[in-house]
């Protein structure tokens, strides 16, 4: 079983996953992604190959199911075992307990973010609530999220459209961060620090790239990536499974056409997207430490990162990055980007 | 003029510096690095190609210089100006006052990991010791740091061996974690938390690679990424520039044996090399909050990342990183590959 440690200099975990070295990628060293229809493990036809099915969307023009969620077959974190928490002299463990699943998110074997049709990732986003939903039953899971992997440099090993979710035991460093700026900013101001932010951008709407109804997206004041893009709900809401279908639609909408604007504008990039929404409540209503846990004054929001810049030693050793495109730039290139 | 901003919900802070990206290699896109000797800027010949000399050490057998640091062209960071420190709304902002020097490591065009001597990286790590103390003096600075991306993977845009020193007006949030972790541990227990980590880590010895007398190389209990190696100066220090001669000569035999022995295993990888030291103290012995800012308790060491694993969706979520490779796996692979 995977565990997580935690470094005390750095105060960072990490998650030491000696089983994910067997898949198809060890250790970053290219290998042969299939390209082809006739060995892909996610393409109709090969249901056999993947490891139990958890849900399936039915059918599509294309055939039996339009999208089916499994087990990831390497996962970081299992299901199966206890949940223990140990010191080991300076050092902590938690063992990986959590879960860790794929969402194949379409038959069709390729896909290009041009590509992307609203109802794909309406489905994507109803499978993440499904899911996310279902897994804040278990209690030991702290933190449950859902992340896209689209293309090499971003980390996919496959070309078959896919997502992933995860559920984990610990509540990570970042989003520790979050939710402390959150609480912090409400008990002074009475007021959520994200739709403060979002007023100041309303006001001088240099970083606004496009909106609809329910979202907005935006390239953040302090971007750490070049053409980084925030997708936040307009309404406050601190849960993303709280959406209903018209805004599950909504959502979709606004990041398929974010999609073809960095498609177009960026030359084919890849990207990760990742979804923050806020932790299960592990605590029960009669625990005292409830009415601390609950995290209504944070607002759940949608990050795609196009991967066109590196990590190199400044990053390493800061914790910084340097980002070469100015905000107020990219939103204006995204802004003016013909997408007809 | 670059400026840093920083982002009041994830707490991290960015570095936006739109003149970067004239560099020649724009956004991430594989651009043709000068294979040429003919063409690169920092081998000799080209010294005019260059921005103004700081430092030289003198000749060798392959020109009548060993070491040049000069100015970089496209700089994160600018001594000249004015340091401003201003709120803008819910947003922070300091201007990019700093220093970023380039240190060509020696006239040859190109090095593998194992060509690197003891001598070149005696010189480098002089030289990081001398730029350091010099900036220091100059009291808008409040982090110093040397780094190096070897190879395209890493970062690196040009061939030609060389290495960056950067001084900024902000001490990074990842620096601020390991000086904060240092000082309440030796509040606690009036030790150096470091100094604890290694008394456990030569009583398993299952993460340690090698030693010599004055530095031990390990692989981190909660390593980040795989075959990540920490040097760690064996006696305790919080600043690197206190190394005298042999010392340094010290640092470079155990910095070419960790290099060797990662190019052979790893077949060539990519690395990143980065100098974590104390920052300077920037206030003066009569400020009122000079006792607060020593660093004695902090312990200085130098980490190289071998680049054969990316950063993925994960990673942006969590803060978090899954390493397939446990660092005792790592350590003991290192141990044992053969350097003759």
């Amino acid at each position: 079983m995977s565990e997580l440690r935690f470094d005390p200099l750095k105060r960072k975990w990490t998650v030491i996953a000696p089983e994910r070295a067997h898949r198809p990628i060890d250790l970053g060293k290219k290998v042969e992604i299939p390209e082809n229809k006739e060995v892909c493990p996610f393409c109709p036809g090969h249901e056999s190959a993947t490891t139990k099915e958890i849900l399936r969307f039915s059918g599509s023009e294309n055939g039996d199911w339009s999208l089916r969620v499994v087990p990831n077959k390497y996962p970081a974190f299992r299901i199966e075992g206890d949940l223990k928490r140990e010191g080991y002299g300076t050092f902590d463990i938690v063992s990986g307990i959590g879960a860790h699943e794929v969402v194949i998110e379409t038959p069709l074997h390729n896909l290009s973010l041009t590509d992307y049709s609203s109802k794909i990732l309406y489905n994507l986003f109803n499978a993440f609530k499904l899911r996310i939903v279902d897994l804040r039953q278990d209690l030991r899971f702290r933190y449950i999220f859902a992340f896209k992997n689209y293309g090499f440099n971003a980390g996919a090993t496959l070309i078959h459209p896919h997502s992933q979710i995860i559920a984990m035991p610990v509540i990570p460093d970042l989003v520790v961060s979050m939710l402390k700026s959150s609480k912090s900013y409400f008990e002074q101001k009475e007021r959520c620090l994200v739709c403060d932010i979002l007023a100041m951008e309303y006001r001088s709407y240099e970083r606004i790239i496009l909106e609809n109804r329910d979202f907005v997206a935006i390239c953040p004041f302090a971007s750490f990536s070049p053409f980084e893009t925030r997708i936040y709900p307009i309404k406050h809401s601190h849960d993303f499974t709280t959406l209903n279908n018209n805004e599950l639609l909504g959502l979709a909408n606004i990041v398929k056409e974010i999609f073809t604007r960095l498609d177009r504008s960026l030359n084919k990039p890849d990207i990760n997207m990742v979804i923050h929404t806020s932790p299960p409540l592990n605590k029960r209503p009669s625990h005292p430490e409830y009415w601390n846990s609950i995290f209504y004054d944070y607002h759940w929001f949608l990050e795609i990162i196009p991967r066109i810049s590196g990590y190199a030693g400044f990053e390493w050793a800061t914790g910084f990055s340097i980002n070469m495109v100015e905000p107020e730039e990219a939103a204006k290139f995204l802004k003016i980007v013909s997408v007809t």
